[in-house]
């Protein structure tokens, strides 16, 4: 298909379009004459992703860059997938493993207390401890026990994203990133609804 | 003390805040001569709140004003806390409890299918179907046992976000606002670090 129906069938531009083109989130055509393309299945497929990850999981467009690299990049080992999918999003993959660890003290400690075994330079420490000491500042009482149970929630969650992975590391960290990114939303939903249904059961 | 002290204490600057009062997310100081007004702990807590929400918690200033006018606004009753809340976030105060139910036919259905007490015109319905469309469409194969999966997860944050909320109905608006933007990332860094510390220890 040209360019104008690729905009079409997903619902787009044709600047759109062209705009990711540049931008090397869409994949080149394949060249017809010196000045049209065809587009096909795969780029549908790509443009409804990028869509997706912006619209829906909030990405910025560097960040949609990097998770489009990721997704096509060489065949990974079964290991690398989390920490590659978690550079990916958080764009600290060229900082991954080198510098001092991250996190405050606090956080760092709590981490030792559950027992969980995480890179210790893995930037997801520093978001912990910047969105605990907000919960703090803003006097929300979120203290350690609180905090230990989310934690046992959100390993509930953490099982099931891991046991959704499949066993072929290509479309592995496809499938981390993108449930990464996409499911979040989803969890955010059903907290609020949950949160309402919760309220509304329990009223005295 | 003077702005500028306000902008040193908070760690921001003086065009920030400035800024700020012109939107209305700070509050005027007590005014001592006519170019110049004193600051107090009150503002210290309103910059630091309002650069939680927009550092941390990711919303952009209109949903900062919105939370804002909630917080401050007049005392509730017991039961509209919730719902204040979520429309404070959700930005649809206005259109809640008018027009046609939310979400679509799918989301509906697993949403009667799970026994939730829910607002049916709750714009969080939307939401979760636009979010579940967006896995589906990226083909992450998120069915409706695995969202139930989720959502028993997700009921415990809900019953820990719900417990948490202190009895008096001004401060369960702000506990509830704030608990659900800040808490948020706290969530999300702690689903990352669970993925990484699971797949690690059930590593073949």
């Amino acid at each position: 298909m040209r360019i104008s129906e690729l905009a079409e069938v997903t619902g787009t531009t044709v600047t759109t379009l062209k705009f990711y083109l540049r931008r090397g989130l869409l994949q080149p055509g394949r060249s017809v004459t010196r000045t049209q393309a065809e587009y096909g299945e795969e780029h549908v497929e790509r443009v409804r992703l990028v869509r997706a990850l912006s619209e829906v999981g909030g990405l910025d467009l560097a960040a949609v860059g990097r998770v489009v690299e990721a997704i096509e990049g060489p065949g990974l080992g079964r290991l690398d997938v989390m920490a590659t999918a978690q550079h990916a999003l958080s764009g600290a993959r060229d900082r991954a493993g080198q510098g001092p660890s991250r996190g405050d003290e606090r956080t760092r400690a709590w981490i030792a207390a559950r027992g969980w075994q995480v890179d210790p330079r893995d930037v997801a420490l520093d978001r912990l401890a910047a969105a605990w000491n907000a919960c703090e500042g803003a006097g929300l009482g979120l203290d350690e026990d609180r905090l230990d149970a989310y934690a046992d929630a959100v390993e509930q969650i953490a099982t099931i994203d891991v046991a959704s992975v499949p066993p072929e590391p290509a479309s592995a960290v496809r499938q981390v990133v993108l449930g990464t990114v996409l499911v979040e939303p989803v969890l955010a939903a059903l907290r609020l609804l949950a949160q309402q249904h919760i309220s509304i059961t329990e009223r005295p």
